[in-house]
Parts: C-alpha cells; sequence; structure tokens
C-alpha cells in the first residue's frame, strides 16, 4: 500500500498535475488582485482556491504516508509543508497575514521543477563563502548604527531616532539612495562635520560589498580552474601509463635478451 | 537570372551603397527632430525619405528572389524583412506608432556591417546562461508584486494600485531608484513594518542579479579556459607521440638485435 | 612570574571571556541607545561599563607584561591598545567625540575572534594593488574639484562653495545620487553648457572604478590560477622524475649486457 | 651641445625639481580657490604662477631642442606640450576657459611620474576592446533618443526638447538617477504605456553595460591564462628535451652493442 502510494505520488503525471495547479492557481491570484475581475469571478476564485488546497493537503498527507519520517528529513519537502500549513491557517481575527502568505504557494513551482530546483539550489551554495564577510559587515552596521544614533537621534529623530531606524537609514546610504541630497546635506547644515562620519562609512561598505561579489566571482571560477587542472592532470596520467607500459615492455625484451646471452654463450 | 542577382546583391559595393544610405538617412532623421531645419528642408527629406524606402524594398525584393526560401530561414534577413515592412506600413489614422518605428530602420547597420553583428551576436549567446536564473527573478516578482497589490493597493494606488503598477513600482526598487526616500518612507509612515517587506526583497533580488552577472563572468571566463586546457592537452599529445616513435624505434632496434643474436649463436 | 601571565592571557578560556564581555558590552551598547531603557537601567550599565573598561585595561596591562616590546610590534596589539585607551580618555568638556568613539570597543571582536581577523587582513591584502589607481583617482578629483571651484563657486556657493565642498559634490556625482534631476540640471539652466563638465567627469570616474574593481578581482584570480598552474607543473615533475628512475634502469640494464658481451665473447 | 641639454632634460634630478613644482603649483591651485588666501597671498600666487610657466616652457622648448622630431612623435611629450601651451594662452576676452584649462597643467604629475604612465597606459589599452560594444551603446542611444524626442518633445521640451537634450536625459536614465521619480512617472501621467520605451530601453542599456564590464574582466584574465598557460607548456617542453637526451642516449647504446656484437661474432 504505501508502496504503491509513493509510485503514484512520484509519478510523472501526477507530478505535472500539481505543477498545472500551480500554474493555474498562480495565474487566478494575479487576477484576484483586480477588483473589477473580483466582482464576476470572486465566487469561483474562492471555490476553485478551496479546492487547490485540497487537493495540496492530500498530495502532502500522501507524501508523509508514502515517505514516513524520511519526509521531515528532505528540505524541500519541509519547505511544501510549510507552505501548505500556512495555507491551512485561520486568516482571520488579527491573521490576516496568512491570507497574504497564501501567495507563497507558487514557490512551490520550484520544488515542482527540477531546473528551478538546480538554480536556486546553486544561489544557496554561494551563501556559506559569503557568511564572513557578511559577519563583518553587520559589526561594521552595529556599530555605526549605534554611532548614528548617539549623534543624531535629538537632531533627525526621523532618521536615527532609534538603533532600528539607524540601520534602516544607514541600509538606505549603503544602496546609496537619496543619501547627499536625501540626508546627508539636511544633516551637515546642522552638524558641519557629518561628512566625517557617512563618507568614511560609504567608503568601507562600498569596498566590502565589492569584496564580497568578488569573493563570489573568484569561488565560482575556482571550482572551473579546479575542474579544468584536473582534466589536464587526467590526460597527464593517462599519457604516463601508455609509456609506463612502453617502457616495461623495453625492460623485459632486454632481460630476454641478457637471459639468451647467458644460456647461448 | 538568379545567380546575377545574387551576385550583384552580395557584391560589397552594393552593401556599402545600402551601409551609406543607412547613415545619411540616420543622420537625417536626426535634423528631422529639429523644427526650424524641418522648416526649411523638410520636403527634401521627405522626399529622400521616400527614396531610401523605395530602394530599400527594392534591395528586400532581390534578395528575397535572389535566396527564394533561404531568405526567411536566416533570422537576419528576417530581421532587415520586418524593418522594411514597418517602413512601408501606413502612418495615419491611429497607426502613427509606425511613423516613430521608422527610425528603427537604422538598425540595418547591425546586419550590414559584419563586426556588428558579431558583437549582437556574442551579446546574444550570453542570453541562454542567463534564462533560467530569469524565470527564477520573474516568478520571484510576480509573487512580490501580487502580495504588494495585496497590502499597498489600497493605501497607495498610485504605486501598486494593480499588478501592472506594482510590478513597475518594483522593477524601480529593484533599481534602488528613491526606493527609500520617494516609496517606503512614506509607506512606512502608514505601515510601519512596511521595510520587512521590502527590505528582503531588495537583498534577493539584489543576490539574485549579481549572480547572474557572476553567471555571466563565469560562462565567458570558463569557455576561455577550456581553450587554454586544450592547447595544454595538445601540446601534451605533440610531445607523447614524439616519445612514442623514439620508444617504437628503440623496441624494433632490441628486436633486430635479438634476431642477430639468435642467428649469430 | 611573566610566562604564567603569558599562558594565562593567551589561554582559550580567557580569550572566550573576553569575547563573551565584548559581545555583551555590544548589547548593552545597543540598549543605550533607548532612552526609555536607559532610565530604568542606566545606573546599572554605567556600573557594568566601568567594569568592562576596568577588566580590558587589565586585559591590556597583563598582555604588555607579557609580550614586552613584541606588544607594540604586533597591529593587532595596538588597535587593540588604542581602543582601551580611547576609552579611558576623558569625555567631558570638549572631548565628547571620546564618548561616541568608545562604541569602537566593539571592533575588538575582530582581534578576538581568528575568523574575523582574517577577514580583515584578506580585505587589507587588497588594498596595496588598489593604491596607483585611487592616486590617479584623488589627482583626478583634485583637478575637477579645482575647476569645480572656479567655474560654479559663484552661481552655486552650496555645492562648490569652497575646494572642499566642491570635493563632496563631486564624490556625490561619482555615486550616481541625484547627480542629474538635483545637481546638474539645476546648473545648466543657468550654465547651459555645464554638461561638458560634468558629464566626462562621470564617463571618466566611473571609467576608472570599473577597472579599479576588474584590477580586485584580476588579482585575486591570477593567485588563484598561479596556485593551479603549479599544481599542474608539480604533477609533470613527479611523472617525469618516474620516468627518469625507469630510463635509468634501462641504462644500467644494457650496460650490463654490454659488459657480459665483453667478457663473454 | 644637443647631448649636453638632453642628458639635462634627462636627468632624475631636473625631473624631480619639475616634479615637486608641479606639486607646489598644484597645491596653490588649491589655495587659490578661497578668497581670504586670495586676498592676503594673491599677488604671491600670481608671481609663482608666472615663474611656473616660465619654467615649464622653458623645459618643453630645451626637450624640443633636444629630442627635435622626436619629441612630436612621443604621445606624452605631446601632452606636455598641449598642457603648457593651454597655460600660454591669452585668459581675456571670451577665452577665460583657458583660464581654468590652465588647472590641468597638474595632469603633468602623470607623465613624470612613471607608475602614474603606467597605470593610465593600463587603462587607456582597455579601451579598444570596448570600442565595438560602444559602438552598438551609440547606435542604440542614436536611435532611441531620436524616437523620445519625437514622442515626448512636445510634452516635455525640457527633457527630450531637442536631439542633444534627449541624449542627455536617456544618460541620466541609463545611469538610473531619478529615471523614475523623476522621469518616467510624470511622463506616464500624460503617455500611460511611456514604461513600453523606457523599461526595455533600461534593460537593454544595462545588459549591454554588464556585457561591457564582463569583456573588460574577461580580456584581462584571458592574458593572465595565456601566460600560465605558455609556463605550463615551457615546463612540459624542458622535461621532455631531457627524455629526449636519455632516449638518444640508449639509442647509441644500442647501436655500439649492435657493432659489438657484430663485429665479435
Amino acid at each position: 500500500m504505501q508502496k504503491r502510494i509513493k509510485s503514484f505520488v512520484e509519478d510523472s503525471k501526477f507530478q505535472n498535475f500539481i505543477m498545472a495547479l500551480i500554474i493555474i492557481n498562480g495565474v487566478i491570484m494575479g487576477f484576484e488582485t483586480s477588483k473589477e475581475i473580483m466582482q464576476d469571478y470572486g465566487l469561483l476564485f474562492h471555490i476553485f482556491d478551496k479546492l487547490v488546497i485540497t487537493i495540496f493537503t492530500i498530495e502532502i498527507l500522501l507524501r508523509i504516508y508514502a515517505h514516513r519520517v524520511e519526509f521531515f528529513k528532505d528540505s524541500w519537502s519541509l519547505f511544501d509543508f510549510v507552505i501548505v500549513a500556512i495555507s491551512l491557517m485561520p486568516s482571520t481575527g488579527g491573521f490576516e497575514i496568512f491570507r497574504i502568505l497564501r501567495v507563497f504557494r507558487l514557490f512551490r513551482l520550484i520544488t515542482v521543477v527540477p531546473q528551478m530546483r538546480k538554480i536556486v539550489m546553486a544561489l544557496i551554495s554561494v551563501i556559506p563563502g559569503m557568511l564572513s564577510i557578511a559577519a563583518l559587515l553587520i559589526l561594521f552596521f552595529y556599530i555605526f548604527a549605534i554611532m548614528a544614533t548617539q549623534l543624531y537621534a535629538e537632531t533627525f529623530p526621523q532618521w536615527f531616532g532609534s538603533l532600528g531606524e539607524s540601520f534602516y537609514t544607514l541600509f538606505q546610504i549603503m544602496t546609496l539612495e537619496s543619501w547627499s541630497m536625501g540626508i546627508v546635506r539636511p544633516i551637515m547644515e546642522v552638524h558641519p562635520y557629518a561628512w566625517i562620519f557617512f563618507v568614511p562609512f560609504i567608503f568601507m561598505v562600498t569596498f566590502i560589498m565589492v569584496n564580497l561579489i568578488v569573493a563570489i566571482v573568484v569561488d565560482a571560477m575556482s571550482e572551473i580552474n579546479k575542474d579544468e587542472t584536473q582534466s589536464v592532470v587526467r590526460e597527464i596520467h593517462s599519457h604516463d601509463e601508455g609509456f609506463s607500459l612502453e617502457l616495461k615492455e623495453l625492460h623485459l625484451e632486454i632481460r630476454e635478451l641478457k637471459e639468451l646471452l647467458r644460456t647461448k654463450l
């Protein structure tokens, strides 16, 4: 029984059916943003939505039944599980957020389409190499956010009123959005030397970001480089084996010659 | 007859004539944007324009006659065909757009100048490697556009009134243009936690874009790397062939030696 | 005595204690930015701060005692020394700046966590390769700042009133922040040809910056490339040594054969 | 005589003197931007400036005398010549521009400092590889500038009033500065479909720019790659020569053996 359900769940036809369902669901969610369309088809969409949630729930239950504990060890399965769970949450009475998160259901397309999965995994694989520089960046931000709050909380509370607001404003400055005309120039009218704080901040943050990107490029390249080097080394090996064989044959022949001489003479 | 037309159409003199025509046409189109110049030379420019269209049309007809079905299999020829077809469209009565698209005729310079063609082909060859990440980015945008419309359509209809407007605004945020001072700060005055939506969006979109660019760099580099590796492998091969020959000669000599010994002793 | 202090100071338990102290100090410094929290816990925080400074001072003194002159030769130790010294400075009567700089104490996390140290050293190692291009950029900026002051000091004193202000404004233009709508368009209303100054400036500065980043990427890659090449060369060496041995053996055997023949015949 | 002047002009002491003069001149030019300093030292600065121009003129004349026609064949010398010539131009009566361009004299630091020269030459060497993509970009800009002028000259003359203004505005949009909030959103209020023109423009221009930068990186990397490959090939060669020698010796010995056998038996 468990086996039959497993083969049913993993059947490509079933997978395609789920994929089709996600796509149709996605299109309908797009339509749902339009009030005019909702007035005419709102009820239909609502019924379809309930149907989709039901099918997804059954699918997840079947997959849990089929894979048992393994289901919860696979991160993609867990991802599907959480997304379906969100859809089943009550979305009224202070939980309106779950109604918004319902749209995350479309992310299941990543789980269902193998190529999408591959890209997402490739993107995720980049993250560990970035963590150490990211940690430095966070420390940096934290220190500068504290300083900015100490310096400008009183004169510019709208930007640096609290640690959180300073974090946000420094992030905005990092993206270079309106950093001068919007933030630093107004501040300099009150604190003329504010540029001593902000210009080095931009320099350092940009420098760290550039190095972060360079690290990603270099990581990706060095992997390819290693592959190429190995293919050269393999080539050297294979050729050398051919040689070794020929040399050994030569050895043998010379030994035979010696034997011949020894016995004949 | 067909052959003679083909050789005439493919003649470098004819090609240069067409190229010169495109360039002159381009310069005149530039002048046409000036009202003062148009008052004095408008009629002249109009006549010249008609002349150019006529010559281009004849050229295309000759090329179709010369290459027959092959003409429509070559994408550059099709490109030329479409551009000339646009110039022949009526540009009055609701079709003013065709008058604007007339200027696309200058893109024919790409078809005529081989170096330009090469670059455009190189640029296009980059696209397939980007498609998978682009697909992920579109899915991402779609989901966030739906959420943004659900969240802010009522309070900020000028930015997130419909799915299309949300797409546009999110694209603007992706380019980091006025994302904070222009969009997110005003929103945060109504929805104080809006940054939970927008800051992760910027992070993820920037991360995906950086990886897109890294993919282009790595693709281009790995091709060059492969070439270099192959040149090393070729080098190894050629040397090894020399060795193999020398070793074979040694074999032969030793065999001769053996024969000599066998017969003599 | 000196040895025992050295082993105590370098003990991983002591190091972890210092690290924990820095982190707790950091968290508290974050809380200190909030007025509400300060009203309730201000005194407690103040006492803890005094405690931390005392411990840090003792730690530094012990390390100086343990390492003697060597302490001042290690740049990380000097870094710690300066940061603790800043904390001990009076922060009243015109020296409020030292109270702000107190937060730099958190940078000691870099000195204490070896991985952080490694990243910072990697980041610093990038700088020498940038210096020559940076020098060019500074010369460039200096010349354009002088010209901008000469040209626009009178009409736009808020942006180009002095050499320093011109430097700042040109830096803002380099980051492309509001360069056109905020700076150049208003200037062009007075000086219609101002774009001749600013557009080439943007072109050149962007071009130099791109080359700066390319230099960082290429430097990082070429190092990896060198490593790979050396591993290939090592491979070639090791194989060749094997060959040389086999060939030498062949030599020996043939020589033996010759001896055999000479003596026997 | 000519020889002595040549050795005098090329003497490192004389070069250092000129370099010192440029730097001092640069510092003074910086001071000249300040009105207060000019009131006190204006006359002194003016005299020093005359002195510097005189020395530079004499230097150039000596170098022309020393190198004769060769002087005008070296692009660095020509650069110096043009810059000194600018300084000698009258700066009154409609030629105020020459007074501004006087500051270009500081660029002579590049000619005098060999390292600077090297970097500038490295930067210039990057340009040829960019030209073909740049040509495509210019064609692209030209076509879109014509279209923008045709479409928006009447409704938004301040941005797209003439071909030149369209060029400038499109350049601003390419740098992404205020492209949406400043330009496209206001336009969309009049022409709701303006995004069909601008969003693809941004996409294509950004795509071309990214490929331009990738081309620079790849060019720089491929050169390094070639060097590494050649060092591997050299290694293979050198080892193989050693082998060839040993194999030849083996040949010789076997031949000797044969001779020995032939004569003895």
